[in-house]
């Protein structure tokens, strides 16, 4: 059993993310969600967060918003991808899921403190609520138990620019924030996630389900990116779930902060002659089997709906 | 009256600072003084300043301890000029004045937030609580009346590096974030702060007048930098109480963030070739008149003192 | 026909690329060799240049030395792949064949010059002479047919660093020069010249053939990197001799200069939207027929050799 | 008395700085002017040239072209300043001067490996000449004597953007590498040259003295820039004249390449805190003895006019 917080940017892989986090209550106890502005604005990240827990039925998972902007950048949204208001023109319902007091930033790091080493963060969005919570709180590291983000490209090429993937582009101080910091880090960017494609077939089982659960999320997709969808997201609950259906390696993962061509890539030096007295902060996931990931997935879906 | 917070790293000159923000109540309502790591750690920093507020007797101020890192680098102090503990050696009693529980973030996004286009801020450190601040709530930069600081160099060499003053360097993503963040800035730079320079005359007349405050200051001052000590900090509040002592320009200034000789420098494009159609973002102080600062100064601290 | 240039550092794939060169009269005039500090020192590229020529029995292939450093960065060799004198450990005799008089950078630019549009250059070293005849002769780049050349990595990781690969890491700012010159280029980066491997069978078939110039090829190719050795730069003039080989697509490639962990970095912006309004300036070759490229290679080898 | 070579890039303050060497025999014995494209185009800085040597009457000076370009930037000019032409719109006549057949990179090369450590490069325009004929001749550095040269500014503002100067803005790559060369170098950068203004009194004396050639200049100066101009360039050659007539202080002098605000700008380290093991490099001129200089040169200036 692991306790999480997801720190999310719904968006319609996030809205995948949570789900499967929902689902998979006797491996993830989910202790939290919390918000950050990036594929739309923190407005409506917030509020799909809150719309998503509603479809769900779970009023009972406290949502915390965060961040309404990267650390040094200017913000900058995927409406393009993920619809005006991040889940592919699909409404929720928020209201009945009430929002927290508390800042994330703030929630994330008295959740820790207050459970040392026994709180895996789980960024799916910019780390800029991360990074925020790391310096108001320097005691804050040596308490996570661990970090698993979705973010980067380790080896290939970026999705934002050639070299950038959205996520880290977006917030590339705070990812060096993270990624110095000391925690045990997992890493699922592009390479892996870009090789967990969602196909026609796999869509419309989804879309021609019982569930109403399903139907939505179905929708979402369906909406999301022309072609056929990477779930990029959900690969960091699934590993939570089942890790044998991923491999990776351990490597030194900087991210590129100079203003050049690469700005906001991340990289990882793997062989010692290129890590150079570096140790390796991140273990970087590289392959899944994605049929399994897939299967994974849809088998935790139905287990939201109420069974017929 | 101007209602200001002082964000502070104690350190002799801050130390100055604080105690004349003390010494003008007609013109100066110190809501509370924030600390952050710059000279020393944060420890000593928020001791240092309780200490100081305890010599004056005024437990009434709220202190409130803020980050002790910057957001990207890795803290450096200068115990070399300030003293291991900052106020170059000088023991006070910080424990009677109180530690307030709120982080100091909180506490000026709070303050400023609950006194909209009121609230002074007034960093003399680096900026890394006024850009956590900022990047946390959104609506801080529209609700702050304006900021008053203490860094960089405008024109001139730095003194951390060649091109870097101290506050500036050891967080120049944060002082990127104030100096883009829209709010109405007035900056102390090295440019200026560099010529109010207190002679051994001086010193002397500090170190036997009549009053205990006085005197310890003195001994900090004595301390602090072989030679002849510059009020970098002071020139902020006495500014503050009376503008007229100083004389400035309007400017676009940024920092360097990139990794080369130039790393933390601030620069000021002044004339509207330089600036390329970006708008002054600045006041830069750039002269003053000395001798009346030094007097105003010297004035201001007698005020502290029980008249006898 | 094409009347080329070759701009190498041998190097063993140096060797086998200047042999396949010499191979290949129907297709190849080869105008001159020109040489560069690279995989080793210049002394010894130009030694080893004339000493191949030597062995293939052409002294009336001009040779011309050029530049022995870099623009900016220090000189770093590579003798650990390629043995200190740069073939592996195998000896040649240079003294047959005259070396030019002229600087390579004289040597181009005037051989260019007089052949207005009907010089190609092949590059298969750092870029240096190119940069340097380039800003010597700003003519220059208007009368060059077309530059090939075996350098980057357009799409993955490098070999010198995570990021970069050894011919542009080792002169980034010519590399810059070259591909914002204007000229017409043909990119062969470790995409695809990674994938032509030599494997222990084709290495065996060398060593044993009837040919001593092969065998003498097949002893510096056994020396050259332990296990599978990549065949770098022949593959530029595989290409020459036969485009249909390989597949590639056109891209506006950088190079990143920065100061940071993609230093060196070549960059392809493929798509539209990640090339901005930036035209392509490059071909980049992604693909190779492997066994076929390795075919023409020892088919073409074998015509160098007197037929028993 | 000293040989030296003027590499320029005229230019009206590099058409007094020609003159003025031209007219102190006893001290400096010029082998050769060579140009460089800068404030205007090569052409014109080449055609100035020779129309300045005919109008001084020494068609016996080779003149020799260089660089059209930079390095690595696009090219840029200061029409604005010095007239479309570079001379404030005078006209000479430059037919009467020949132009020598070798590229100036070859001349200097040639010329310092004839003379070894016996020539003075004074380079007053971008210094993309110089850069070439180290990179072309890595034998060239440990043969000159000494590099006297205008560019940068050490420790106050550019004039090109708020940090860089001019020569050194347009080729910063060329700066580098004639700043890491190990030549023993004396630097005039703005924080001297900015000081040697020539007033209207002075330009008054100047345009209605005997002399034609110090009317033309006077024509010149009249026309470059509005208000009172400084004489950059020619303080390199009052320096080789009477160097008792500037100060200066050594230090490690370094430029910024990288892409930030202070692109281009030189930045002098002078403490050995600052320079951190850097040994100094260079001798920075910091001051002049105005009047005196602006003496030296109209006393020159006379001599090269037929004494009526």
């Amino acid at each position: 059993m692991q306790r999480i917080i997801l720190d999310c940017d719904p968006g319609v892989d996030d809205a995948l993310a949570l789900m499967l986090a929902l689902a998979a209550p006797e491996k993830i106890d989910l202790a939290g969600v919390t918000t950050v502005a990036g594929n739309v604005p923190l407005e409506s990240t917030t509020g799909n967060a809150r719309g998503l827990l509603a479809l769900a039925g779970r009023a009972d998972i406290p949502v915390h918003a965060g961040c309404a902007r990267p650390l040094m950048r200017a913000v900058g949204h995927r409406s393009i991808m993920h619809g005006t208001e991040g889940l592919g023109g699909v409404r929720l319902e928020p209201d009945t899921v009430p929002l927290g007091s508390a800042h994330a930033v703030d929630f994330i790091i008295d959740t820790v403190m207050a459970n040392p080493s026994a709180i895996t963060l789980c960024p799916i969005g910019p780390l800029t609520n991360m990074a925020l919570a790391m310096v108001k709180e320097p005691r804050l590291a040596d308490n996570i138990r661990e970090i698993v983000f979705m973010g980067g490209a380790a080896f290939g090429p970026g999705n934002t620019t050639a070299a950038a993937e959205f996520n880290i582009y977006v917030d590339p101080h705070a990812a060096h924030i993270v990624l110095s910091s000391g925690v045990k880090l997992t890493m699922f960017g592009l390479d892996v996630t870009r090789t967990v494609v969602v196909d026609q077939e796999y869509l419309k089982a989804l879309e021609t389900s019982a569930g109403h659960i399903r139907r939505k999320l179905a929708l979402m997709l369906r909406a999301y990116a022309k072609g056929d969808p990477c779930l990029h997201d959900p690969c960091v609950i699934a590993w939570l779930i089942d890790p044998s259906l991923f491999s990776g390696t351990d490597a030194f993962v900087e991210v590129d902060c100079a203003t050049g061509p690469n700005h906001g890539r991340t990289i990882a030096h793997v062989s010692e002659r290129h890590r150079a007295g570096r140790e390796p902060n991140c273990h970087v996931v590289t392959g899944a089997a994605k049929e399994n990931v897939l299967e994974l997935l849809s088998r935790h879906l139905s287990r939201l709906e109420p069974q017929t």
